[in-house]
């Protein structure tokens, strides 16, 4: 058995079954492996940022990690723009790496680059292996490490010999680390805070906002009196009919700080104290109160649902009934608001369907105006790097299916200058027939950079328009998806696009909608 | 003036009148600046790796460092893998990263990341500005680096404070290095070589593919009987008729070592000892003949011309006309074969013109036998991190026209499994209707790798081949690239395609050829 059998019987030994490829040279012998080794569903994408972003939501939806396959350093820079996002997400990867054969890496080959000082920011383990009979022992290591809660990236690089050479031994599967244990005194902190305290907020952040931990925090809040809201961005929050109609801290500084001024203490469910995307000439950083109290209840490596339980069970608070989403609307006609959008998006979503929102400045309000939609999932971009939203449809929609739940939907709210990052993915939609629509919002410029523009007080002129208008010429969606073997039609009405979307819902396949806004 | 202001005025006065941009909010006081001070060309690229690999392009083409303008790290990190190839061309670029504010950086927003850590590993300088007064001093200390010769990335982090606060001031153009200058032993030991010895190889590097050394490479050949060859890769070789029909380097392993199997002794002149692309299992990583002596005429970084005319005036070399090319060759009719097509593009190539190519396997032949067309340049990817073809033929055009040569065309010969890593970049050749004709060499699979896959022993089964085959579904390169605005057609022929290519030729603006092969 050579290293790179190992390393495939490894990983599936450990679980790890899904791998998103972009294979090179230097991975010919692990591509040989999967080919003789049965277990592993290989998923090819045509840039790497397709692979690493499908491995997060891949992670977000099934709690599982995949594996990625990548060439070189190289290969690994162009997926650190969703591995950093991924990071945000706390998403666990085993993230492999093929690389120059040991003993070649000194000869500085043109392609060799520092493949582990790319990796370092953003991965919780790196590791180089240094011969055949480590690779299966060090491709263990990497998946506990990528199983670490909240969820790590492990990065593996593997030299082309390691792969090659004989003398492979199967790793063992190592203990998967469990989630520190709430601390009492936190929870006794917390519940003092909400009896004793007026304009108290939880502040809900990464397992919190699961249906579950909602439901225990409602508990909370119905009886102290104390609000909830959830962190601007977060990795999948489950809502809709039967969940909270949750509120997030707003995107625009001066909404958030607004948002946040009533509040005199803030207790932390696996959140962080918000403080604004950028900073911006004369407003504040940090966005809650000045002097407010900051209460952690629990870490995000913790488990928020044991804290909030912990929380109610100190408080004594009784069972409490979820409020009402309000009735489920019906789809509105006419031109695109980014209210009636929502609001038709809300009419008609399958149950169970999982959003991917990388609607960026037009979408603000998607998230507000669709409560009262059927259950379902909701993925943010998480850590702002753009370019995640197709992406993560692949590795939603992979990660469904792996957990059987390949009927479910998947429904991408993408803007159009954020879509053209990352548009390879696409062909991975087509080829592995992914149950996705994606709506591009195409206004055909950089929206959010002219209202950025704007709030730095500058009005744009011919110049800076030409770096934010996305026109001249213009993207034809249509032509682009077909191109890549995804059929797509345009709209340019609410009603024509519910019917695309209602339409594409009982495909099986990938579907996109131009919606001109 | 704020920083930003600086920062532009800086850059221009220090001889930068060209930035290749993608920004974000980070940046838009930039964007600001550059609207409000004229002289800066700044061109909009969709995705980052388009903006570094057209810097690099620029650079090769006019000898100029042109700017960049990129998001924080994740936008760096999207541009890696051609500063990684720039690096490797030692093309110099003033790589300009936008960031959180110096205050704001703390506190850890979600877009927050190591930009210096990434920026590392492809840079010979990396600066963070502190302040806005000191924007303008650290630009001016970034052009002079990036003008070390041959050439570095120089990237200047460019806080959003830093930015914005007044008090800035226009930096000083720094004097630019030069060469080091050539060691008289080092010619004197070349000489002996060459007088003294048989079986010696010249092998060119970096500047001494350019046609007044090998005017000068030739004399020392034809006088002492020692063979001329290429390094592999080459950042712009000079030829076509009145140059040099040199061979390079061959890409396949067995292949190189046979070609440098006759030589007991290298004269390096601005190159470095041949190395294999990659290691293979039992294949020597070295590929000269063990034992061989390696001499180095002159380094990388210093002036080839100066070091090859030193030899000559020691050896007393006299005039000597170099070998013909042989006349210009007809094109040919028929299905595409490799040498086929590189006859037909011998024959219609106008003058001038700039050949980018990323071919890949199915090109291995074009350069030997593309000599006998008309004078023109050569491009090729550095430091093999593939998706460099579509970012150097936008960057050559511009920079043809910075030169005054805007009236030159460029030819990209790209592998379409590559191009599709920075297909974004067809957009920026339709907004800035840039004289390209792209032949997409469509094999629909990873031709290289099934390749690879096949020289590392193992024949590909079905999973195999899911991860090489880029066909199911076909990528449509002519819807594709009209719907990023690149008029294109197909063809299956070689006289189709060279009434294409021809017609092509007459246009102002960019066109793709689909060439099925």
């Amino acid at each position: 058995m050579n290293g790179a059998e190992s390393l495939v019987h490894t990983l599936l030994k450990c679980g790890v079954d899904t791998c998103f490829v972009n294979p090179g040279t230097s991975e010919m012998h692990f591509v040989a492996a999967l080919d003789r080794i049965p277990g592993m569903r290989s998923v090819l994408c045509l840039q790497e940022n397709v692979v690493t972003g499908a491995a997060d939501a891949y992670y977000r939806v099934t709690g599982k990690p995949a594996a990625t396959l990548l060439h070189c350093g190289p290969g690994l820079a162009n997926g650190l723009a969703n591995l950093h996002n991924a990071r945000r997400a706390r998403s666990g990867i085993v993230n492999v790496v093929g690389d120059q054969a040991t003993y070649h890496r000194p000869l500085d080959a043109p392609l060799t680059a520092d493949a582990e000082g790319w990796a370092r920011p953003v991965s919780t383990f790196v590791r180089t292996v240094l011969s055949s009979n480590r690779v299966g022992e060090d491709a263990a290591a990497a998946v506990q490490a990528a199983r670490v809660p909240p969820g790590g990236i492990a990065t593996l690089i593997l030299p082309s010999d390691a792969s090659w050479d004989d003398g492979g031994i199967v790793g063992t599967p190592l203990p998967v680390a469990i989630a520190p244990s709430i601390d009492p005194h936190a929870v006794r902190h917390a519940a003092r805070i909400l009896r004793e305290k007026k304009n108290v907020l939880l502040l809900l952040g990464g397992d919190a906002v699961h249906a579950a931990s909602q439901r225990l925090a409602w508990r909370i809040a119905a009886m102290t009196g104390a609000k909830l809201m959830t962190e601007l961005s977060n990795a999948r929050t489950e809502r809709g009919q039967g969940s909270l109609p949750l509120e997030r801290v707003p995107y625009p500084a001066d909404a958030a700080v607004k948002a946040l001024a009533p509040y005199d203490h803030l207790i932390l469910v696996n959140a962080v104290p918000p403080v604004g995307f950028f900073a911006y000439p004369g407003k504040p950083s940090r966005q809650y109160k000045e002097g407010a109290g900051l209460h952690v209840l629990s870490r995000v490596e913790q488990n928020a649902e044991q804290a909030l339980q912990a929380l109610v069970d100190e408080l004594g608070a009784p069972p409490a009934e979820i409020p009402g989403n309000g009735p489920k609307p019906s789809i509105v006609k006419g031109k695109p608001t980014p209210e009636d959008l929502a609001t038709t998006i809300a009419a008609i979503l399958p149950e169970g369907a999982v959003i991917v929102d990388e609607s960026v400045s037009y979408g603000r309000g998607f998230f507000r105006n669709t409560h009262a939609a059927a259950p379902h999932d909701w993925l943010q971009i998480m850590g702002g790097a753009i370019g995640a939203g197709i992406p993560l449809a692949v590795g939603s929609a992979i990660g469904l299916h792996a957990k059987g739940a390949g009927d479910r939907r998947v429904l991408a709210l993408q803007a159009d200058g954020s879509a053209m990052y990352t548009v390879q993915g696409l062909w991975t939609q087509a080829r592995e027939k992914l149950p996705v629509t994606t709506v591009i919002l195409s206004n055909r410029k950089y929206q959010i950079l002219i209202g950025e523009l704007a709030s730095v007080g500058a009005n744009p002129g011919p110049t800076a328009m030409n770096m934010l208008d996305l026109g001249n010429p213009d993207i034809g969606w249509v032509k682009l998806a077909e191109s890549l073997g995804v059929e797509a039609a345009q709209a340019d009405t609410l009603e024509g696009c519910a019917d695309l979307m209602a339409g594409s819902f009982k495909r099986p396949g990938p579907f996109l909608i131009e919606l001109l806004i």
